[in-house]
Order: structure tokens, then sequence, then C-alpha cells
């Protein structure tokens, strides 16, 4: 498909490189998991590029629910990209937020004025919370995608159990041990899991006044079963191991209001402390910037080679791109998905560059997908195999620590885990002040 | 010295446990070293009391330059009071924010409008960084006693150096890349050589523009020498090992004015791109609540054990207090001082109120004074004893490990420090958003 659209970007950069000799400025705007990966690729092989993103550091995703919920510090999973990619001389790293894509007279607009010049450009920015269209939700139910999201919701989650245990009204203190996690995919079962864990065990014996293992954990689904995207069985055995940590699993039921104090599902006003956001994300607004035709969750369409349909020479990968596969499916948005394009973009722009080569197409190859539901329990699912259970979870939690980007990080990762394993302590029970006015 | 005010208070609680059998209500303000102590002695014996503060978390304030410098996390040195506690039944732990002491009705007013009522006091709630009278300056130049202001310093300290990368002027870059420390005493000297020491080693190959380890860093002392509170020789030491890592240290000279880009030094205008305060610490506003004559540094007198003097029944610990020692001198404000008379005021009121017993004066043995200037140097000093250099540094290093809550932190913290002391890399590079106006 759109094979005009990708000779054409070929073309304009072997033109470039054949005609004066001037290696083509290649910006990457995203240091998540698939940028970096353009980034090391071009590096490798001694390459120019510029990588801009505005944080400091590259953030290991799929564990920032165990910094959430107080298992993980902040610093255990995020590594500076400066220093990731240190070693490759011809990287530039700017730590920058970009305001605009001028695609026309192909420049970056960065928030504090600067210009960034581009010949490729490759936007990898990935995605945020999506309401729906309710944005008003945002501030009341947090979803989880930065660290400062982490934080804010480890301080309110903390904060429901200090204030639940300061009042003497019942009913105030049933609201606040309320907890509403809407959405039922892997991030929504992993918080569940892992606030049901917290409550029912690390902080069962820190309170004199309340019972935090009483806490009741609402997860709600839209769809007819948990972890949908997963088989049939896997998510009968994720409910099975949630309500076993008495989470309450309520399918088939969406959220039609959300307050500070309560939600409101399927016309049913439930009293909450603490709502957080699992249901949907949308693409990095910069996605909007490029001109083109929006696809469903705001990402933009993007050709077999990852060149944007409609847009010669700027590249979209990871949570921001739609790639349809060979059987005609979307890709979904998953790190592993991210990172196998930015190895493929990287090492195909470096054939390009050096030896003129065409950029081939980008298969995916599954890794499979796994989902933590707590502690010995986790799914799998590769193909025709499904694990779960006791061997899924050790699988998982080896494959995460193997990669975590940096040695030191594996190690205490690994500890803090080994130590969660055998005392139930979490390590990062820290309320932080929030400075604009917390919710109460 | 006063010893009626330290009868009168023995005979109000030993009339009350005597007449009515009614324990006294025992209040703890502060979760710091003193307050801590307090409660776990009363724990031990299970006599009831009550513990406040205004953080969940329990805070081994002599590792925070660590965190502000990037070596460490936040909760690598933060522990919950409730999980310290939590195995004291008779003790009960608040968050909460006292805003008021009303000495007549004996309560506590907290900023959630409720009322904590005692007949014991204790007010532990240690000091702030003190600018002097000049309160305008706390914005700009930080001090360090919060897990916020080390997070505020780590993510002004590394901005710096982004900024100093993206700009093209030299006079520019210049100013980002010089960090003036207002203070010699061990905060100051710390914060200068670790500053040192993560801009020639750690950060040294990360950058392609700037080249941090020509960081230009002021140590700005009033007085002749750094760590005035030390022998000559120590300071002398100290001052040779600073200027080896680089560190101008500008002795004999004062602070007029600092503003967001320069700070006036006895005159001189010096453009800087941080400025951090290590010059003077008062007593907690807390202390002008008790409507007693406040002494130098905002501090409120207390008897030999612990009574304020003029209010009985009420005690200060730490830095609050001022506690003349028997041969006149006050005692200065270490970790050791706060945790000694903790421990001691916990069991004084434990035998007073299970066995009558007087109240006993506090007798402080110094553990010796400590201040760590860089890799392998640090200073040590005890009576007559006087450790410099590879020696003081081991012994540091072990005793703070050991003196750290929580077996998992203080594996924690010496793998971190071992990787360190390795690779010269610091885990914990971690830009924050600041949620309000960031300096520019």
């Amino acid at each position: 498909m759109s094979d005009p659209g990708n000779k054409n970007g070929i073309h304009i950069n072997a033109d470039q490189a054949g005609q004066d000799r001037i290696p083509p400025r290649i910006v990457v705007v995203g240091g998540g998991f698939a940028g970096l990966e353009v980034a090391k690729a071009l590096g490798k092989v001694d390459i120019g590029v510029t990588i801009l993103d505005r944080h400091n550091h590259h953030l290991f995703q799929p564990l920032l629910y165990q910094v959430a919920t107080a298992a993980l510090s902040a610093p255990d999973i995020a590594e500076p990209i400066r220093k990731i990619l240190s070693r490759y001389r011809s990287v530039q790293v700017i730590f920058g937020d970009v305001v605009a894509i001028q695609t026309s007279s192909r420049q970056l607009l960065l928030a504090d004025g600067s210009a960034v010049p581009f010949d490729l450009l490759v936007l990898a920015t990935g995605s945020r919370p999506s309401y729906f269209g309710r944005d008003d939700w945002a501030t009341v139910a947090p979803g989880l995608k930065s660290i400062e999201d982490a934080r804010t919701i480890r301080s309110r989650l903390l904060l429901a159990f200090e204030h639940a245990e300061r009042t003497s009204d019942p009913a105030e203190q049933r609201r606040l041990m309320t907890i509403a996690i809407i959405g039922g995919g892997p991030t929504g079962v992993e918080l569940a899991g892992s606030i049901a864990e917290l409550s029912r065990y690390t902080l069962a014996r820190d309170f004199r006044n309340i019972q935090p293992e009483k806490t009741r954990i609402l997860l709600i689904e839209a769809s007819d079963r948990p972890l949908p995207g997963f088989a049939p069985e896997l998510s009968e055995y994720a409910l099975r191991r949630l309500r076993r940590l008495g989470v309450e699993v309520m399918t088939g039921r969406r959220v039609d209001a959300i307050e500070p104090h309560q939600v409101s599902i399927a016309g049913d006003l439930i009293p909450v402390g603490l709502t957080l956001w699992a249901a949907g994300v949308s693409a990095s607004p910069l996605a909007a910037q490029l001109g083109v035709e929006l696809e469903r969750g705001g990402r933009v369409k993007v050709a077999p080679d990852h060149q944007v349909v409609g847009c010669p020479g700027i590249f979209a990968l990871g949570d921001v791109a739609l790639f349809i596969d060979e059987s005609g499916n979307p890709l979904p948005g998953l790190a592993q998905v991210a990172k196998q394009q930015g190895i493929h973009l990287g090492r195909a722009l470096a054939n390009q560059i050096q030896n003129g080569e065409e950029l081939p197409s980008f298969v995916y190859k599954s890794r499979g997908n796994t989902a933590i539901v707590g502690r010995h329990a986790a799914v799998f699912e590769t193909g025709r195999l499904k694990l779960k259970g006791w061997f899924a979870w050790v699988a998982w939690a080896m494959i995460h620590v193997y990669l975590l980007v940096g040695f030191q990080h594996r190690v205490q990762v690994s500890i803090q885990w080994l130590w969660r394993y055998l005392t139930y302590e979490r390590g990062a029970r820290l309320i932080a002040e929030e400075r604009d006015a917390p919710l109460r």
C-alpha cells in the first residue's frame, strides 16, 4: 500500500545524499521505546541525529503502575535519555517541548521560542489518556502515562486511607475507602490487583481506626469481560484471581459521570474516595500538526515503511502511528511494537543514507501479550500458546527486569521485588505535596 | 536550672495519674528523629500516645543532599511514620498539619478544622531554612529541609545544564553553569562536593555543546573558613579537598542580594544559573504558638527535663528547643541530639506515668561531628579525636547506612553507593515538572 509515497520519500533523500553529499538532518521527537531505538541505530553507524523530548528521561511505562501503587520509586524506572545515548557521539539530545511542526518550512518550533530544522522527521510522541471528549474528568480521574501521573495517583491513594483514618463518620469512611478504576484492560487490571494487595497486606496493620483490607475496589469495564484483548479463558482466569483478591469486577457497564466524590456507573451513583482512568488513550496532539487526516484515536496512518501517508520524509512510530499489518489489522499500542518499529526504521534509514537502499516494509513479530493480576498471577498469550498463573508471573517479572534500561535499575528493581515478595512491604509510600489544591 | 518549672510539671502529671487513674493524653507533634523516639519509647511499654506530622513519612535528613544531587531517590530515605510505629498498638499516627497550639484549653487545631486535645505535649517540629529576614530569597535560593526542597533543587540543577546545552551565547552558558551555594557549614560543603562530582564525573560525557566539568561552583561562607563548627585543621583539610574538586571557596564574604540570574557577594555581582541556601535555619513557626519568649533562631528555652520554661507539661525537643548544657553551651541542631532527647524524654515520661518517678535531667553524649566533602573525603571530630580522609569517609558511610530506618533501605542505599563508587553514575537524574513557573 501507498508505494508511491514510499518511493517519493526515498527519492527525496537519495537525491539529497547523492547530489551534494550533505547528510539529511534527521530529527526524532520523543524518547520513548520507538524514538530511542531510532537514535541508537543511527548512532551506532555514526549518522547524525537529533532527539527531542519534553522530559529528560526515558520512562519504562510497563512498570509505571508499580510507582503509582508505592512498590517502586520513580527513578527506578526512569533513565536520562542523555545518559542512554551518551556513547553515540553523533546523537544530539535536546530537552525541549515541541509546540508546532511546520511541514512546509520543515522545522519544529519549541516552547522556548527556538526552532529545530529537519530534512527527515520521526514522530514518536506516544499517547495520553483520552476521556472520550470528557476532558473535565482528567483532573478528577487521573490516567497513568507519566511520572507526574504516577506520583499524583500514589499520593491520592495513600491520602484516601489517611483521611479515612481521621473521620469518625462510617459513611464517609466507606466512601474514602472505595476506589473506582475505569477500564478493564491490562492497565486497569494491574492497578486493581496492585491496589488490592497494597490494602490487604501492606497497609493492613498500619492503621488503628480503619481496616484497609476492607477497601472496596471496583474495576469497571464496558465490554463483557476484563482483559478483552486476551483469549476468553485468560479473561476468565483474571476474573477469578481478581475476585479472590476482593476486587469487584463490573463488566458490561459504562461510566457516565465522574465527580470528585462519586461516579455514576450505568446510572448507579457510587460514592468514591478515588477514581483512576484506564479506559483509553489517544495519540499525542502533535500528530494533528502534520496536517493529514487523523484516524481513530487521533493517530496518523503510515505506510509499511512508517512514512506518514501524504507526508514524504516524515515518519510516525509507536502509539501516534496507525500501522495496518498484512492481515489488515492495526498494530496494538504496545512497548514491543514501538521498539521493533524504532529498530526497523533506524536501520532502514542508516542503510538508505549509507548505501542508497530503499526503505523496506516493517513486519511486526509479536513476542506475546501479557498482563499481571497479582502475586503469583499473570496471563501471557502468544499465538496459540496461553499461559496463566505462577509461571506466567515469573516469566513476566524476568522479562521486565531484563528489559529495564541499565544494570543498576535491574539490580534495584529485583531487590525490591524480592523484598516485597518476602514481606509484602512497599518501599515507596511517599505522599508528595500537590501544588494545586488536593481533592478532598 | 529552672527546677521549679520542672517540679511543677511533675506534680500536675503525678496528680492526674494518681487521683483518677486516667493516663494523661500525650501528643507528639513531629515525626522526625526526636518525636519518633518519644512515640517508640512510650509504645514499647504500651502507654497511649498520638503522634502528628504534616508529612506521612519520617525523613532521614542527613542524606537529603544526596537526593538533591541525584544520587538517591526520595523514597530511599523516607519511611512512612505509620509503618515505623505499626507494631506499637498504643501509638496513634495522625497525618495532619497543626496550625495552632492552644495552651490554655490544651488542644491543637489542625488545618482540616479538627482539634486534638492533650494533657502533655511534645513539640518536635524541627527547623526550616531561615533567610535572615529576606524571605523573598526563599523561592530563588531553595534551602534543603524536605523531599520537595530536594526535588526542586535536583530539577533546577539538571535544568541548568540542559539550558546551557541549548544556548549558543557563551556568556549565557557561563552564567547557567555557575552555581552559588550560600553557607559553608556541613550542608553547604556536602552540596558543593556532591555537585562538583556530579558535574566532573557523572555528567561529563553526556553533553555535546557544553563541558559540564567546567561548571563553576562557588561556596560562600561569611566566617573565615568552611566548616566553622569544626577544628581549624579539619576546615583546612575540607578547603583543600574542595579546591581539588574545583570548588571556589569564598570565605569572609557575605551575600547581600540574591536574584534569579545573579547574586551579589560583598558588592561583587556574579551571574549565576542556580543559587542554593545553606546559610541558616530557624525553628519551626509552631514554637511561637507557645506564647513564651523566643530565643535566638526562634527556639524555645527548655529546662533540663525538656519542659518549656513557663509551660508546664509542654516539652520541646530537637531543633525547636534551646537546651543549655552543663557547661552553658546550647546543644547543636543535630540528628543525634534530637534522637537522644527523644529516647530520654520517652523513657522519662514512661517512668513517671508507670512508677511516679521524677523526670530526670538530660545529658547529651556527643557521638562526634561529621561532614562529607566528597569521594574518599570526610571529616570527623569527637572530643580530642579528629579524623579526616578515607577512613572518616568509610566510617561516615557505614554509620549512615546503619542509622537508616528499615533493612530494605539499608540494602538499597548500600547498593546505590557501591554502584556509584564503581561507576560514578547516579541513578536518580530525574527532572520533575515544577507546577509553579520554573526559573529561567
